[in-house]
C-alpha cells in the first residue's frame, strides 16, 4: 500500500461507461502512505525521461514524444503537478510547459487548434498543457461562448488531431484533477485571504464556481467523447493533492516504460577512446 | 558551517586580481556539511521564484529578471545545475532553459548576440543559459575561429550588451563550474565506459581537453574582461558537484532579495470576495 501499480493508476481511467459523480475525489484508493508512494518511482522516472531526452539528442527521429494535458476546475492542483512531478523530477532542458490563457485576438482569428501546434512536443521532448484545446469545448460550451455545431464539430476534430499526433509517436496523457466544491471552496479562501495567494486569484473564479453542474457536465461529455486509447482521460480524485500527483507519476513512468527506449548507441568506439583519454 | 553564507559565497566573485590558478577546484570552503547546506535555502528560493513568477503574472513591468549565465569545461556540473538547483526548487512555468549548441549557418551569418536575445527573461522570468554568447570569446579565441580583433571586439560588445540588459531590471549571474583536469579524466571514463552516459560524450571532448591550459587562459581573460557590477562572473570549485550547486543557489537567492519585490496587490475587495465566496 506504499506504492500505487499501473493497474490501480487505470481504474480512473474514462471509458464508455464513466460518470463523473462516480468518482469521490476524496477517495485515496489503494494507498495508505501516500508521501511514500509518491516518491516510489522517482528513480525510475528520472531515468527514463533522461533516456528519451537521450534520443531525441542523439536525432533518433522514432525517439517518440510525451504530452500531457492537465485540464481542471480552479484550484485542483493543475500547477503542484507541474511543480512536483514535472519539476521534481524531470531535466528542464527535455521539458516544455504551457499555460494556454484566454485566447488572444489572433489565436481567437484562427481554428481553435492553431495556438497548440507550436507546443507539441518534438522527439525526444515531454510537453505539458496547463489547460489546453479543451477550454474549447469546456468553458465555452458553458458560457455559450460558440455555437453548438462548433462545439460539436470540436470533439469530432480533437480527436482526429490526437490521433495524427499520436500516428507520430506521441503519447498523451490527459488528466483532470478532480476536486470537490467543498475543497475549491477552502483553497478559494485561501487565495482571498493570503497576501503571498492574492495573485492566483481572480473574481471570476466565483463565476465559474457559480456554475459547478453545468462545469461538470461539460468535463462529462468532453471526456467521454475524446478518452480513446490514443488519448486516453483520467479521472483522478485530487482533494488530496499527493495522491492526485502519486496517479499522475504513475501513469507518466507507465507511458515512458511503453515507449520501449534503449540508451543511444554511442558513435565512437569505446576502446579508442579510453586510450585517446588515457594519453590526454 | 551547514549553512553557505552570502559573504562565502562572494569570495568566488572575479574581481580586477583574479588569477584562475589561484581558484582550487577540489576547495569546499565554509561548508562542512554540503547536503545540508544545499538545502538550507530551498524554502526561501521556491518563495522568492514564485513571488517574481507573481509579480510577472500580474502585469509589473518592473518586476525585474534573472538570467543564470552557465559556462565550463565538459562535464563540469553545468546539467546538474539546471537539474538539481533549478529544477528542484523553482516552478518551471516561470523559468526558460536554453543550451546553446554550434551557431547554426543563420546565426553565424549574424553577429554573434543575435541568437541570444531571444532567450533572455522577460520581466518576472528567469532565464538559465546552458553555454552561451561566451562560447564566442572561448572555444572561437582557442581555435581561432574569428579574427584577434574581432575577438577583441566582443568583450566590448559583451559587456555593453549585459549593461543594457541590467538597465532594464534583469539581475545577471555567470557561473564558471571549475573541476579540475583530473576530475574531468574520471567524468569523461564514465561517459565512455557507461551506455547510459554515451549520449553526453563526443569525441571532440578528448580534443578539448588537450587545450586545457588554452582554455583556461581564455577563461582567465574573458571573466576579468566582463565581470562588471551589473553581470559578475563567479568561478566555483566544481570537483564536489554539491558544493557547487550550494553556492550557485546561495548566489540566486541573493539576486532574487535584491529585486526587493512584495506580493503584487489582489485587484479585488477581500471582504467582498469572501461574501461571495460564502454564497456561492
Amino acid at each position: 500500500m506504499s506504492t500505487l501499480t499501473f493497474e490501480e493508476a487505470q481504474q480512473f481511467r474514462v471509458g464508455p461507461n464513466f460518470q463523473i459523480e462516480d468518482v469521490d475525489p476524496a477517495a485515496t484508493p489503494g494507498v495508505n502512505d501516500v508521501d511514500t508512494a509518491f516518491h516510489a518511482f522517482d528513480q525510475e522516472l528520472d531515468s527514463l525521461q533522461e533516456c528519451l531526452y537521450a534520443n531525441g539528442r542523439a536525432g533518433n527521429e522514432k525517439a517518440g514524444s510525451v504530452l500531457l494535458v492537465l485540464q481542471g476546475m480552479d484550484t485542483s492542483g493543475k500547477g503542484g503537478i507541474i511543480r512536483h512531478v514535472i519539476g521534481e523530477t524531470m531535466d528542464l532542458q527535455g521539458v516544455h510547459v504551457h499555460a494556454f490563457g484566454r485566447p488572444t485576438e489572433e489565436e481567437a482569428a484562427h481554428d481553435f487548434l492553431w495556438r497548440i501546434t507550436p507546443h507539441l512536443p518534438q522527439p525526444g521532448q515531454v510537453s505539458v498543457f496547463d489547460r489546453s484545446h479543451y477550454e474549447d469545448v469546456l468553458v465555452q460550451r458553458v458560457r455559450q461562448m460558440a455555437p453548438p455545431e462548433e462545439i460539436e464539430r470540436r470533439y469530432g476534430a480533437i480527436v482526429d488531431f490526437e490521433n495524427e499526433l499520436a500516428a507520430n509517436g506521441t503519447k498523451i496523457i490527459k488528466v483532470m484533477p478532480h476536486i470537490s466544491r467543498a475543497a475549491q471552496e477552502k483553497n478559494l479562501r485561501k487565495r482571498i485571504e493570503r497576501p503571498e495567494k492574492h495573485w492566483k486569484y481572480n473574481p471570476g473564479d466565483i463565476d465559474d464556481r457559480r456554475l459547478w453542474s453545468e462545469f461538470m457536465a461539460a468535463y462529462q461529455i468532453a471526456m467521454t467523447r475524446t478518452s480513446t486509447d490514443n488519448a486516453p482521460w483520467y479521472c483522478i480524485p485530487s482533494d488530496n493533492k499527493t495522491y492526485c500527483r502519486t496517479v499522475v507519476k504513475t501513469l507518466l513512468v507507465d507511458a515512458f516504460r511503453s515507449l520501449n527506449l534503449d540508451w543511444p548507441a554511442g558513435d565512437f568506439d569505446k576502446d579508442v577512446e579510453l586510450e585517446r583519454l588515457a594519453n590526454s
